[in-house]
């Protein structure tokens, strides 16, 4: 088990991570579509901006709690859907759910998590939990969902729009990436290289949980040929009203990057937007998260909340999300990393790290509550390019 | 033979014929003029546009047909004419024209082919085909290859406008690269090293074919020398006037960045304009294709065909082309490195890879012809610099 | 002792010091909060100006000469507050102000130095003695202090205002950076390696001076622990006016990056507004000092001096900033790399070396004195990008 | 000797010189003041701008030739003075003057040449000889110089305004460089390793040929201390026109970024103004010479001819400089790589190099004679940034 307190930030557990996994799996979490031009822009983009501190003022006591979609939060943070968080750490989504919990956030569910949706609420009944959801071929099976879902305490409906098709990402192309994993020579050469790995993926294999009732999974596929044979590329802002009508409860939508959608969205009453581009993996080219944040707010113009999805990396990425009007961030590879690097305890340290890195921004900033933030944190350099 | 499958992108396809080719000819295909600061811009311009989806669209059906200089083609999308494709795999211009037949796209011979107009025409008849003519110093060396254009059964006349003289490829003089290729020391090792490449070589030599029934071709001439012995640098829009009477036929002019140009183009009733600066290897520091795109596209205002040439790599860029204004897109190195990489299979993996990456582009961004593509698509990030 | 005269700029001395110390104290000196983008950004951002010269001016006789917070001084520049200077050097902290003193400028001593501000005024009572002040939790503390720094003839107090909490600086973290040193294994090594260094350092070891009267200082704590220990996160800016009063004498203020705060300055009449922000060790994110010195001197409009802290490494920066409405900079790192290379002699080189390069700037200005520099020798380029 | 018809570009005749010279020589034609920030921009902001070809033109018939301050010239070209020439050749000046006779251009003698300027005259009396002249503190050896010149047969006298003091050239201080060459261990070793360059410089070592006959040198001086003791801070405007008076033939004035300065040498009547800030050399952070011609242009707006100097290394920069409104350029480097490469032959490399360049690159622009450039053939990139 790595020294976790000498990780001092999130890129730190990201090495710790690829220290870990085999080179394929790493990637997997790592890659996004094409030239990944976009994953990278979602981290970059948040340079065009510079916050701008207030001093003395008294900030000795500062708080970084708020309400997400109707529920308090300790963090402005929501642990974002992933597929196969098992895949990193034996029952890795039930590791990060517990996380959650202790960090007073909330806890989305993938619907390709490894761990099913009910073994997760038996394990932490008490995080506030969320359910992702695709567009899914088969109606029955997507009704099953949702009402499995519902029956095992999820909280919030949280659709995914940006799915239509997988993008093509060409690291798992390259690597040959399938589910269960194919034990071709250079997979089985890097697996047997990270023996820790290796020894909890005996234990707990690779699967999608969440279908393990529903159908034999025999043979190896692609996440694309999975999508694909799933997913419904029909789907269409109709099929989310008939789904919101079928929750019954708050439901969110993720995906959206253009101000158009957000209106939409806004016009069928949803209860959050989360501002998203699947981390990069889905279209290359696409704008970041954060630079499309600024025409979503001025659109929905508080309507409904906006969760911003995408580049988080640092407490100072979430003041500025803040200040340009989002309510909170979701997280995915963070978390990851940290679960990929030691379980539970790497995704309470990847919370840490954000936690306090967010306060310490905020007591930097004269900023002691998270309505406190404001558009006057932010500075556009007119001056230095 | 490389497995192709794993060659997940363009670029892929790039460091395999990478692998297969000695130096100084890889550096033929992949070099441009001086400092290659265009042929960089060529592809990186395209990193100025942002593509902005709509999501809740059916894009369960969706078609890339469309309809390229008065032909349907499966794809928005044109085999370039480039000298020598015979040199990098035997017959190599006939295993791009079958490859193209294939996906239901057009493809142009260069003058400079290694396989004769009338060898292409008999291997491949299927194929749609269009000549590319330079401006010839011999009137009867021209007029005679119009008239074996026309006998053989080639449907368009491309005319380059953009060679009056070769440019510097500072590559080709620093490998001191002629043809055929002068067995200098450093050439003869860097073959040897390649004997796979070598062996065909062997069997079907490096030569202008369409000049081969015209003149004996002794000795060993750079292209540079080889241009100047046969174009004419007195040649003007007169002279694009006469060939299109003389053709009387479908005629495109290919080598524009200019909206004058483009102006004059379009009052002599071409059937397509090709805005290109010659893949980067004719005068650096012209703009780059892409970038030219939207001033020619405002000036031709749909009274022509435009098709870009220049940079294009990945799905999204033929989608950012499209929403710039472009009709179809030219390949020339993403084929040629196919080819030289595996033959006609490799010609075959690049257009299947663009293929699916432009399939997937549509899917998601919401579109689902060739036509929905509109300006409304693209944004300019104003946001991040 | 290396052979100073080698050492051509800033940066030369910068590799002298991290040749002769462990590398976790090079890296205390040398790293910033978090991705260091704005300790980077503070030297880049200089890069925004380019200086316009005059020619054919009379330069030969040219003067640096200026008067800093009421008192003439040979440079405009004053030596910044560093905590621990006596870690690089034995007694750094008297070898950088008897360096000052003859240089004919101003030495501000921090809180958190190694040799207390009695020892400084002792060993060096020619050099004109500022001392910076932390808002500290203990009252009584604070006052003493006050009161020791006006006893011990300090002119000027400079109070701190970007400290409400330490920065997260993450070298210190991964190095487990603390006073004092605790002898890890790593630290050890690195220790050995650098056996001049040592010699130093068991002769005047490391402790906080100015606290030593205070209070026992056993165990080992993290500069951040230190820093939350000791100052008080709910001072304001009645606290800076009791400070004021109760100094009653030459106030400047250290922190500021925002045109707000200075207006409050202003208002209670502090005798300088020193632009810093900490040298990009507190808040990563935060604009450069230079970037934000226009907004400053735009609201002082001349009603206090301007002192400009963070990023200066070059004579033509000091112009810049000149030209850009500081009256002085304030340099630290430049000094403490000079004085961990060679002690005094080092500190004295860093001098000469700005000292040099200024009067070059000047004379190839077409600029005779500190005051005829102005914003008409700035330009900024509309051409190139 | 090395194959000079492999070097294709200018850039490749400075990897030929690097091959031969000892680094601390190389070291001192390559380096520039400071952080060379200066001396990188004047290459690299060239590429602001783009040249926008038209087709479809007769350029069958072009040609290159001008008029450089009233003579004929067959390219817009004239060698700068540079220091030390004869260092990296014997006899280097002459080499030099010999091949710019063979072009067709001028050649300008620096006033710190090895070969006196008799010696060149003598040597090459077909070349349009300038000479350039320093302020030099003694008034009798400045009009004893002027007088040399004039009764040498030197046409132009080209008054250097850049330098009052010399700038600080990080390279040579850490080189420890002086004139004669210092025997220092590192520098005998680098002198060693280059035998080739070692027995030119023992037959003819170097020295400031034009101070030959007025003093003894005995010694070791950098060029800062020798351009210290000779030259003349104090002289301004009044100090030009004096000297315009005293040569009464033509004049240029070189080293002039401001347009306010431009209008004080049109003022003077001066024949043409050289913008220039001496190859970076000086003062690092001025503008590029490029990026401050179109402002000096504008200001002098024909009624002087203009000579860009600084950052030529290619045809292309030729032409943009005239679409700028330059009349001719100089340059300084590029001849000096070719003759440290090879002597005369390597001068004249480099001149065939940028005349075939600039030939072509009139010919893919469609430009005829030198007159024809304007500022249609530039574009500005609105599209992509």
């Amino acid at each position: 088990m790595p020294r976790l307190d000498f990780a001092a930030s999130i890129a730190d557990l990201r090495l710790l991570a690829r220290a870990r996994l085999p080179r394929s799996v790493f990637e997997f979490i790592d890659g996004g579509a094409a030239d990944e031009y976009t994953l990278k822009a979602n981290s970059d983009d948040f340079g065009a901006f510079r916050l701008m501190p207030d001093v003395g003022v008294d900030v000795a006591l500062r708080s970084s709690a708020t309400t997400v979609v109707g529920k308090p939060s300790r963090l402005p943070l929501v642990l974002a859907p992933t597929g196969l968080a098992g895949l990193y750490w034996p029952k890795g989504e039930i590791a990060a759910a517990r996380s959650a919990a202790r960090a007073g956030i909330s806890f989305c569910l993938s619907t390709n998590s490894v761990a099913s949706m009910e073994e997760v609420a038996d394990a932490v009944p008490e995080v506030d939990r969320w359910f992702q959801l695709y567009f899914l071929k088969d109606p029955d099976l997507m009704r099953s969902m949702v009402e499995r879902a519902r029956a095992s305490g999820y909280r919030v409906l949280c659709i995914t729009l940006d799915l239509a098709v997988q993008g093509r990402r060409d690291r798992d192309i390259r690597n040959a990436f399938t589910v269960p994993l194919k034990p071709r020579l250079t997979t089985v050469l890097e697996v047997l290289a990270r023996p820790a790995w290796l020894a909890g993926f005996l234990r707990a294999p690779m699967r999608f949980g969440n279908f393990a009732a529903a159908a034999p999974q025999g043979g190896f596929s692609s996440i694309a040929q999975h999508i694909a044979k799933l997913c419904d590329a029909s789907a269409d802002w109709d099929t989310v009203a008939r789904l919101i009508e079928l929750w019954d409860g708050p439901v969110v939508v993720k995906g959206l990057l253009n101000p158009r959608d957000a209106e939409r969205a806004v016009a069928l009453g949803v209860d959050a937007i989360i501002v998203s581009n699947h981390g990069g993996r889905q279209l290359d080219r696409v704008p970041s998260a954060i630079a499309a944040l600024p025409a979503i707010a001025a659109a929905v113009a508080g309507r409904t909340q906006i969760i911003l999805d995408g580049g988080v990396r640092r407490g100072t990425d979430i003041a500025i999300a803040r200040c340009l009007g989002a309510d909170a961030c979701m997280i995915g590879r963070p978390f990851l990393w940290g679960l990929a690097a030691a379980g539970e305890a790497g995704v309470t340290r990847a919370l840490d790290i954000l936690r306090d890195e967010l306060d310490i921004a905020m007591a930097l900033l004269g900023v002691t509550s998270m309505d406190a933030f404001s558009a006057g944190h932010l500075w556009r350099n007119e001056t230095a390019r």
